[in-house]
């Protein structure tokens, strides 16, 4: 299992900047408050919003899996571009998964060509497509990957979409979908064997088309919200289409699950972790949450997890109405990389912050292929030059668990609250802890701060603007207010 | 030349988040204030640490180019690979070039092949190399990126190293270096055929080597700091190597450096800039800086200015000898993507932001080639679906567009402050002018704060408990502290 380590969240370490200890008595008061909320938790499991609570249980488990394992299975070998269509929710977790569970040279690697390197376990990149998570409308970015797939596979016949979206009126989504659908109309392909689209399973204009075009679908099921979808098929589908074990990720929610129903606090990572978060942030002021892998594979898990953190959290109103402005600020930063470019700040700026710092422990490098001669990647003997023959014949990975070890005592030695999540191995069991383990302190932390941790209500306005200067009808009031607003000032150089 | 706009930055438009814009009166005491530190900025420039402000100007500017384009014409065609070992200063500099002016699909684009798409004016991947910039001694990633390497050019004949570091210490660049040494010994090739060095011109570690070895050098010049050292050959290397306009780069920076040199505050915007972002600072609790692009090109400038302004301004002490804990956050988000992910904190979570928004004007992505038929990416009609018929027949630049405006209105509404800098073309010379900007930004918010914008004391403490874990001899009392702070305890789960 994963571990967490927050010691250096506490007074004894970090002084005035962190808790003390008793404060997590499990005869004390809090310790009490919190199993409160695991009850609470429990009762209100695969209910309402949360329903991904359930996404690793059956049904939904096998409603899920099976499906896509039959598509994968029987179109192995058909395609060497698999292209996913989605923004937010529909989007971070697809490019996590694939980021922290295949190389970084994935797309490199010819089909066809041996795959040194991979992670894949026994799956080799001849039978596996390139993958392309394109979450934006940026018309350089999306036509460049267009482009680069037209020229690697001119007829499309070898090219996959994978569309994503619940309603299918996304704007980013829908205008993508409206390209590439014309691009295999123009090429003679029919839709339906080239775009698989997970979306509503019973209504709204994307399942509309579906029905329409008839493609082969997916659920995004109800009552799972899009920063909470990574385990259903919005993620699954392009991680197994990619070699990536979905049933691993499951097994490790389902692991994670169970640890974090556990009335004792001391025994619950979710539980913990989300006390001692929002405490530090709301009795001292760690408002901005710091998640810095020592793993480059990890690093855009922080950005799921960005989204997840900043779009539950970040709500001006409590359950009772009161204006609160809640919410702490994600950030994302990468060791050793970023000691070299935000420690600095990290130990002398505003202690405004908790660092999550999460590694993978020395022995799970050796399990990670990718080495030169040895996975670990040894630095060599021999050119024996004083200042730097400390080095030689060590690891890279001993060099990488030495900074991370630095750093922490750095940061300890200046004051700033920080914890560590270690991972035993970098695989899709321990991908899916993590993933849970942070769904779960998300849940507990919107219990602590008595916010709606399911709702995304800021995100209209701008919504209803877009449409009003897109020309949308209907919003022709919204068009008026912007231009009203943001009407041209001399305040420009 | 880039345009800024800062009229979102006052009360007139975000209430009591704003500063009066009577702070701006030039005749005001602000202003004479500031005009008064341009006078000192031009007095000290080009000495000490800010002889970053004359790499644009002769002699260092010759000096630099002159042997970087011998170096690139004589060895035209000759590398398929390149791989630039750096971290810090000396690698996000690179990264942000190579990701600002060259395609996302660079490096898919095989040598030899029809580079569509690519936005390196006349010049064709066929003579230029892959990039990629190693900035982690993670050994996946740095073990998975020479395997790639090794698949595709076995002897390494064709593959070329850019070491960067100035002391030839840096223990992450030290490793790397030190592994790619023998890979090439292994391989029976001339270190001095495949290794070009950024290092000091006269003395250093890394300097020794160079000469012992015979490598081919470039100097990291006295006076320039890791994070200003990106229009050195620090940057300009391996920019120049992969295509890219290196003299246009050092034309937009001289021209930012005019217009920065203003005494009027209202004509100089880097002197505006820093003043409102001090002042929201200090005085309205706006402590965090979000960097938003729309546009995927620009995202990892962000990574750039991240270090500048951590780095640079996050200081215990000012130089009266205070404690002051100086500095602001900076953070890095994405247009359009990340309004599916942060903008919900960002307008309703605690208002200690200022967003500074970067876009390209619609006109600017007409000349960007990438798009499928169109460089602007049309969305096509005839899907004729209600809910988002409203798209037909526009382009994904005017989507992004509206977008933007969208957001931009969204935070005035809830009293955000935020700004917009406006790239009219994304080339070298308006990149050249953005990075000249932000130096010249942090130049002034130092002078401001009253800290030495140029050092990094904090960074020490690391580098010698990193000494102490890794066995250096004379470090052992670092070991010792390190293992005593962070000794065992039972707060793990």
């Amino acid at each position: 299992m994963l571990k967490l380590d927050y010691a250096n969240m506490l007074s004894d370490r970090v002084g005035e900047h962190g808790l003390d200890a008793d404060h997590l008595d499990p005869r004390g008061e809090e310790a009490a408050g919190v199993a409160a909320l695991t009850r609470k938790l429990s009762s209100t499991r695969g209910k309402g919003w949360e329903r991904w609570r359930d996404l690793h249980r059956e049904p939904m488990r096998s409603e899920h899996v099976r499906p896509i394992k039959q598509y994968v299975e029987s179109h192995r070998g058909k395609f060497d571009n698999l292209v996913v269509l989605g923004i937010g929710g529909s989007a971070l977790g697809n490019i996590a998964l694939q980021s922290a569970l295949n190389p970084a040279t994935y797309n490199l690697i010819e089909p066809g060509a041996a795959s040194k390197g991979q992670r894949t376990g026994s799956a080799t990149r001849s039978a596996l497509p390139r993958i392309f998570v394109v979450d934006n409308v940026d018309p350089a970015y999306f036509g460049g990957v267009l482009n680069y797939v037209l020229a690697a596979d001119p007829t499309l016949e070898r090219t996959l979409f994978n569309v994503i979206s619940k309603s299918g009126e996304t704007a980013e989504t829908a205008a993508q979908f409206m390209v590439i659908r014309e691009l295999l109309k123009a090429r003679g392909r029919k839709g339906s064997d080239h775009v698989v689209a997970c979306t509503d399973p019973a209504k709204g204009t994307m399942r509309q088309i579906c029905n329409q075009e008839g493609y082969f679908t997916l659920p995004v099921p109800d009552g799972v919200g899009g920063r909470f979808s990574v385990l259903s098929p919005v993620g699954l589908f392009s991680a197994a289409m990619c070699g990536i074990d979905i049933e691993g990720l499951l097994d490790g929610a389902s692991q994670m699950d169970e640890v974090c129903s556990r009335e004792d606090m001391s025994k619950n990572p979710a539980a913990t972790l989300a006390y001692l978060l929002v405490e530090l942030g709301q009795s001292k002021g760690k408002v901005n949450h710091v998640m810095m892998p020592y793993c480059n594979a990890m690093y855009l898990l922080a950005d799921w997890y960005r989204q997840l953190w900043a779009e539950s959290l970040g709500k001006k109103s409590d359950l009772t109405g009161e204006t609160v402005y809640a919410g702490f600020t994600p950030i994302k930063a990468l060791g050793t990389t970023d000691q070299h470019s935000q420690v600095q700040l990290y130990r002398e700026g505003p202690n405004d912050k908790v660092l999550g710092l999460v590694e993978l422990a020395e022995e799970g490098w050796k399990s990670m292929p990718g080495g030169v001669g040895d996975a670990n990647v040894q630095i060599p003997t021999g050119l024996n030059v004083e200042a730097i023959r400390y080095l030689e014949g060590k690891s890279m990975a001993a060099l990488l668990h030495a900074e991370k070890r630095a750093t922490e005592y750095a940061l300890v030695e200046s004051q700033r609250p920080n914890f560590t999540i270690t991972f035993p191995k970098l695989d899709a069991v321990h991908v899916g802890q993590f993933i849970t383990l942070w769904e779960m302190v998300t849940a507990y932390a919107g219990l602590m701060l008595n916010i709606d941790a399911y709702d995304q209500p800021a995100v209209e306005l701008g919504k209803q603007a877009t449409f009003g200067l897109m020309g949308r009808a209907g919003y022709e009031k919204h068009l008026k207010a912007v231009e009203q607003t943001l009407a041209a000032t001399g305040y420009v150089i």
